[in-house]
């Protein structure tokens, strides 16, 4: 997995950070939290905090002594040791697009089938910069709403053997992922020891945590699997419209959220979540890849490292309808400054179009090459005397060219980064190959690397104890 | 124009800058430069270097000696003093695109002529985010070679009133270009008081200054007029495949330009110019927008400074074809590191398409948009008690909505930098407006903008002296 050993890009001051730490602290105590779940409100009662009703008015120091207890690191077993995931420190990892409930493919666009969800699942299990095909690649809506997470889970087992994402619509959905996991990964003490899966939980932004997403984390973080607590803040709607206003209720929502994880079960890993954008103030709608969403990033980073946590945040984020320019551009506007953070879990990195509503086959092969020119970008340089060459100057002197220098023969294969998808043709070849743009190429390269899938390696009698839980509790659900 | 206010990010240690140090003092020392031109090798052999043949050997002590005659920041006037430049510090000038032969509207590759010159100078006078249209913006292949440069200029001292570059083709072209400036802004005394036009001097790399453009640097220096001294390097061609060599011998080329023009006229402007990529070393094309370039961008910011001089490297590059995604993503992955970098002018700002050779009109749109997007992102947050917005939560409370809220309906006409090209419409107001692209989109914009587009004034008489001038040199030259 990539390890982004570059420097952090801080942007705010001590006295910034000492002004956002007044303002959470100010938020949860006097505003406080709703809990929509009587469990939770217990555990917050019983841990000597101010329950009105539905809402846990939080003594700062009490969250922060919570929060210590939350390992700063850690890793998720991947049924391939080769792909276990750390998650924390310098860390990178990266998953795939989740919860869109259309797809595009060229031109079409038209709703997420589960053939849908196990092409992308393959896709994601064939690209190395990808460390998980994710959770919910896109909804599979050609199937039975009750059972569908035992599919979706299932085809990420099966389909890949890198690390997945836990079902988090239900606390009954948390357990079948959990009781999955243990089918998968050698049985119950096994993930408790290293985890199986990473879960996201929203909160319900502004400064509400949901019944059923509670009810996911509380199974969760009772197994010691980890969660993203996640604020979920469109600048506008569900927060202020002043960025600083957006990070002191990020840093208060998803405090809260991970001292519940702690209570539940003291030392369960957690994830300090970011989803920071704005809206458009005329029209409404969501946008991506904004100024303000980059500055919250770069903010995030430095804040989740205030707090000694690991943090999400970032992706391939975009408003566009297509996989087009602004697509490029507004996916790395928010990819860029995730490196520049050096966020420990990306969510989205491949496959987000629209807003999030689509999950896009050009714009998964558009973001893999993205990251894989970033993750190159964000390795340092080692500079040596050696590196300076001192001897192909000698040979090539003034005026000549070093396409044939003994240095460069030496490493014409591996000097540069070789991209993909990306075409430095000239005018004329670019013409003869039928002047292809980049959406063009990447349409071919995903149907190529479908072509191309090979199933990892599952044992027969794992794979069989596997399908017989998934038939059951399909039997059971009613579908 | 805009001050880049926020951080550096620096990427090389202590001991990196020191071992690049040694590198470019033994290259200047043992391989030395060549100079093609007898007056640059007399001032060099004048100020006791050795020299031998057409290549000096420079002390490298004698070079930082000259270097610090050199200015940190200074200004370039323009005709409208609302645009005068600064260059250096924290300021970023931004120029559009310089050289190419071509130029693409839409589906259309062309010759690029003198109309498109000039519509391109009106675009980039209508464009608040650059500050000048550049110098070649694109070459008028329709105009005879020997006179196209003073119709160039014409076009840019009267069809925008911002700063423009100097043509470097000869020592000839360069003083009409001083000419010019002196009839357009009050004289000689003006212009050496407050430069009027910056231009580029581009190394004939490796090692190598060639004798056209050495003549124009001697204009320009001679008249205290900025020079951007330029190793031109795509590595694997002009420089060995190591970025360490690469920055090693960008140190030692425009480090030996600026000394010549600092024995020209101690005290002359001048920057330290960067244009560093690398080729596709499979095809030998070059390439643009690339991990390697990028970090080379991070560093050579900070060699720059290391050296006190203000400096030039970025824009929108690419190598893409035409304006799609990967021309989006490539521009940024330039565009944001110039940022990052803290570039003092920026040249290829906008319309930089296929590796340079094109033009583009939609991609002028594109990079427009980025460099708008990120002059708001590297715009520092004020975070105070008042921006946390405490009011809004008691307002708004949990699982509200912010939309109404005071906070919001005081700030909701500037709170959110707005695109003007980017979409966030819903797909079905996306489908009902034809389903636009950015291309399509900014094809239609720059359509309007050159409709909507307005001369700024000029005195009648200087335009006459202008004219006479251009006419008078025009049929000297024999055109």
């Amino acid at each position: 997995m990539f390890h982004n050993r570059m420097p952090r890009y801080d942007v705010l001051s001590e006295d910034a950070m000492a002004t956002l730490d007044r303002g959470w602290r100010r938020l949860l105590t006097e505003v406080g939290i709703e809990f929509m779940s009587d469990r939770a409100l217990d555990l917050f009662r019983a841990a000597g905090q101010r329950v009105e009703d539905n809402t846990v008015f939080l003594d700062p120091d009490f969250v922060l002594e919570q929060v210590a207890k939350a390992p700063r690191e850690f890793d998720i077993q991947a049924r391939n040791p080769d792909n276990t995931v750390h998650i924390g420190g310098n860390a990178m990892a990266f998953g795939a697009v989740y919860g869109p409930p259309f797809v595009r493919e060229g031109e079409v666009r038209r709703d997420a089938t589960m053939n849908d969800f196990r092409n992308f699942t393959k896709l994601a299990q064939g690209f190395g910069v990808l460390d998980s095909a994710g959770g919910v690649i896109c909804e599979p809506n050609d199937t039975p709403l009750d059972s569908r997470h035992l599919d979706m889970t299932y085809a990420l087992m099966t389909l890949t053997d890198k690390i997945y994402m836990g079902n988090v619509v239900s606390g009954g959905n948390a357990a079948d992922t959990i009781a999955m996991s243990e089918i998968l990964l050698g049985g119950r003490d096994s993930i408790e020891q290293t985890p199986a899966c990473i879960s996201l939980i929203n909160c319900n932004s502004p400064l509400r945590w949901d019944d059923r997403m509670l009810d996911a984390q509380f199974e969760y973080s009772a197994a010691g699997q980890p969660v993203v607590l996640t604020p979920f803040l469109l600048m506008g709607a569900m927060s202020p419209v002043t960025i600083p206003a957006a990070l002191v209720q990020q840093i208060a929502e998803a405090l809260s959220g991970i001292t519940l994880s702690q209570l539940i079960r003291p030392g369960a890993p957690v994830v300090f979540g970011s989803f920071l954008s704005n809206i458009d103030m005329q029209s409404g709608s969501p946008t991506f890849g904004t100024p303000e969403s980059a500055m919250g990033l770069l903010c995030t980073g430095q804040i989740a490292r205030h707090f000694g946590l690991p943090f999400r945040t970032g992706g391939g984020l975009t408003s566009s309808q297509v996989s087009d320019a602004q697509a490029g551009y507004e996916a790395l506007m928010t990819l860029l400054p995730t490196f520049l953070a050096g966020a420990n879990w990306v969510m989205h990195s491949a496959g987000w179009l629209e807003g999030g509503l689509v999950a896009g086959y050009e714009k998964f092969i558009v973001d893999a090459q993205i990251l894989e020119m970033l993750q190159h970008e964000f390795t340092p340089l080692e500079i040596t005397e050696e590196s300076l060459a001192f001897g192909a100057h000698e040979e090539v002197g003034h005026g000549g060219h070093f396409l044939g220098a003994m240095h460069t023969m030496e490493r014409f294969r591996t000097c540069f980064y070789r991209p993909f998808l990306n075409s430095s043709d000239n005018y004329e070849r670019w013409m003869r190959g039928g002047a292809v743009d980049t959406t063009g190429r990447a349409s071919a390269l995903w149907r190529k690397r479908l072509e191309e899938y090979e199933q990892p390696p599952l044992d027969d009698g794992i794979r069989a104890e596997l399908e017989d839980y998934v038939n059951r509790r399909r039997t059971e659900l009613g579908d």
